[in-house]
């Protein structure tokens, strides 16, 4: 481990000093095509020159470093992650995957390994989408799925994606022509903290991730009956916080009993005119659903929106249900994540497989190649935060079991039949 | 009923009349010391000097007309209700009870009636303090219980209530001689809408209000731990939502299991950051706790407070508890009611005895006097509101009782051995 450590060191290092390039000096923030962002971008490039990689800006600001095969023909195996950050952000989220990628891949130039596969190295310009309420328009391009109407698109300063391109020295034009061809894609692998707390909770450094869960977002509605809360008896009421209420308990049941396949969460709730002597007549909710499986989540919407209307009927409260937002799940290939759980259990750990609730760009990716994630145990949870942490034993730990994927992916592409033409699934 | 009924539309033309006089033209607002109020004031103290009372402006702006017994040493009767509104209010609140006072008043006069006791009748000036955030300033001063502390009090224009009570031409030096001396007393009647359903619901004009319900305002803020709504399981969460929501179920449980002593009301709810991605970490929320019997007032809210704590406890969940404010209940005299109700049925109308869970001037006037009050049926019990309405038939009804409850009054008082020394109770 004394090597991986000191790895390890090295990832931190770079990680600190990507962290200390803000567009605010009290905290970490580099959103899209900023200043500092652009500052981080070279950096970036600079560290991949480094490394011996051939580097490019893509036309969305991408930073692209290739370690090419010297196999004619040779597919493209993607490692990437994010280099853009949310707003007070904690420094872990994104830079760790693109770094972490950087020492993989140098690691296998200085054993001076000829790969049986170009390996490209990606740091995504926008996964976080806080400037444009976007998500994924680094990886996107990179997929071929880039929608060209984003471009006329506004951030708060009435600047719109097309002018930010341009401003970053790209052209639009040029934006189909960054995508990997579908046939081009051997597979994907990216480093992401968990985001959760099941790792630190269970005390193991890294998991599998088997699955990016779909999502939908409703936003419900209750109208009831505003009324004097002195003067209106409790028998007359149609009290729309008490249905509201009523709901949230069913949603968090519901999730409680299903909770291997879902989460379920009502985050924002609003009382309108609300006031402590008036009954509540009008009251808005919010519900998220997510679950790795698309049958499970179509379930778990309409069981959702049959127990609101049960209740509602029951209090003579009418209701409104709206679907604001849905993204079906996404798959991570089995073949890689056998290969993933291989690493962990021969580096000495419990293998652990999660499903992502959170998004990643793999989901956008997943369209056009097999996709593997590693998820990295972070301090209790803890992210979208300056108090985001990963110990420095945990990063040698996914050094280690990334290393080992790697070698065994390379081992078993060498050993196939057609070394060419090989799909991982 | 056809007398009544005339009476009645003269009332109500006094009414739309007042209504005509608000400091907005699109609706009624007539609040404290304005200068739509001090227009108002000036019909009313118009009405009652042409109904042959001596009058007066007290300082605190209430109109006062008296109808003088020609007994010496005789006690004061008073009749009275306010004059003063809320923001974007109906016309009944308030001055439907000064008018019918007037119209009583009247009527008594014009039948030539010596009376036994000094009949006051009186315009209180704030009632709703909707500017100063205070209540029944008007019938403290007239308690003898007005608080000078609050002289210096602001309004949000910077105005202080003495600046007020100098600008309507008084001074704050006369205010305490403006009480009734408590000696002086004899009893208090007040009319007013109910401002709730019941009379609407059971198809009934009038009622009898037997108390006037005490209350505790409490502030509860449940603390438990925010998270990404996509990455912390189920069963790992701590989701300040869901603690308020059963929180909220059991405030309606108890409610209803406990209706004929209490009315219980969660009316605001606020969820800190909230979004629809993030699991709940803190949240507040009101309670409002009414009762007539001060017993089960503090029963229910130890009760409360400790499901509170127990529900709490079981989620892990951390909370505060604020009382915020309290009021005593106020019971209303047993003969004036006994009075009331043979005056409802000897009408025709089936007594109904209700307890009244908004507040009214009665609560301050109670500390010296015997209080009654007669709750007059308004339309889907809505008040505090332009749709606010009475029926003219219910108007003549409520006539009908009054002008019977009053010649009980005063055939009572003067059937009785000591004509100027009776206390009612």
């Amino acid at each position: 481990m004394t090597d991986y450590l000191q790895r390890a060191e090295n990832v931190l290092d770079k990680i600190n000093q990507l962290a200390g390039i803000s567009d605010d000096p009290t905290f970490v923030t580099r959103t899209f095509g900023t200043k500092a962002f652009l500052q981080g971008s070279r950096l970036i490039q600079t560290w991949m020159q480094e490394a011996g990689l051939q580097t490019r800006v893509d036309a969305i600001g991408n930073v692209r470093g290739r370690f090419v095969s010297p196999m004619a023909g040779a597919k493209t195996f993607v490692i990437a992650s994010h280099m853009d950050t949310v707003v007070n952000a904690g420094k872990f989220d994104g830079p760790m995957g693109v770094i972490m990628g950087l020492d993989l891949i140098e690691n296998l130039r200085q054993f001076g390994k000829a790969l049986p596969f170009n390996l490209e190295l990606i740091a995504f310009s926008d996964e976080e989408g806080v400037r444009f309420h976007t998500t994924y328009l680094g990886s996107k391009v990179v997929a071929g799925s880039f929608d060209p109407s984003l471009l006329v698109k506004k951030d708060e300063s009435g600047t719109s994606l097309s002018e930010v391109i341009q401003a970053m020295g790209e052209t639009t034009d040029q934006l189909p022509s960054d995508a990997i061809a579908p046939d081009d894609w051997l597979g994907y692998f990216e480093i992401h903290i968990e985001q959760g707390p099941v790792l630190y909770e269970r005390q193991v450094p890294v998991a599998v991730v088997t699955a990016i869960a779909g999502q939908k977002r409703i936003e419900v509605t209750f109208t009831g009956m505003a009324g004097h809360a002195g003067t209106v008896p409790m028998d007359m009421r149609q009290d729309a916080l008490c249905a509201a209420a009523e709901f949230i308990l069913e949603v968090e049941k519901f999730g409680f009993a299903n909770r291997h396949n879902l989460v379920s969460t009502v985050g924002k709730l609003n009382v309108i005119n609300a006031a402590s002597n008036v009954i509540p007549g009008d009251v808005s909710c919010s519900l998220d659903l997510r679950s790795n499986d698309p049958a499970f989540l179509e379930y778990a919407y309409r069981n959702m929106q049959k127990q609101c209307a049960s209740l509602c009927a029951e209090r003579s409260i009418t209701f409104q249900w709206k679907l604001i937002q849905e993204t079906v799940p996404v798959t991570c290939d089995t073949k890689l994540n056998e290969m993933l759980g291989q690493a962990i259990q021969a580096s000495g750990y419990e293998r652990i497989d999660l499903v992502s609730g959170a998004g990643h760009d793999g989901v956008p990716i997943s369209q056009v190649s097999p996709i593997a994630m590693l998820f990295v145990r972070c301090f209790q949870g803890i992210s979208h935060n300056p108090l985001e942490n990963v110990e420095l034993t945990d990063m040698a730990a996914t050094l280690q079991v990334a290393d080992r994927f790697l070698n065994y992916l390379i081992d078993g592409f060498c050993h196939s039949d057609d070394r060419r033409n090989l799909k991982i699934s």
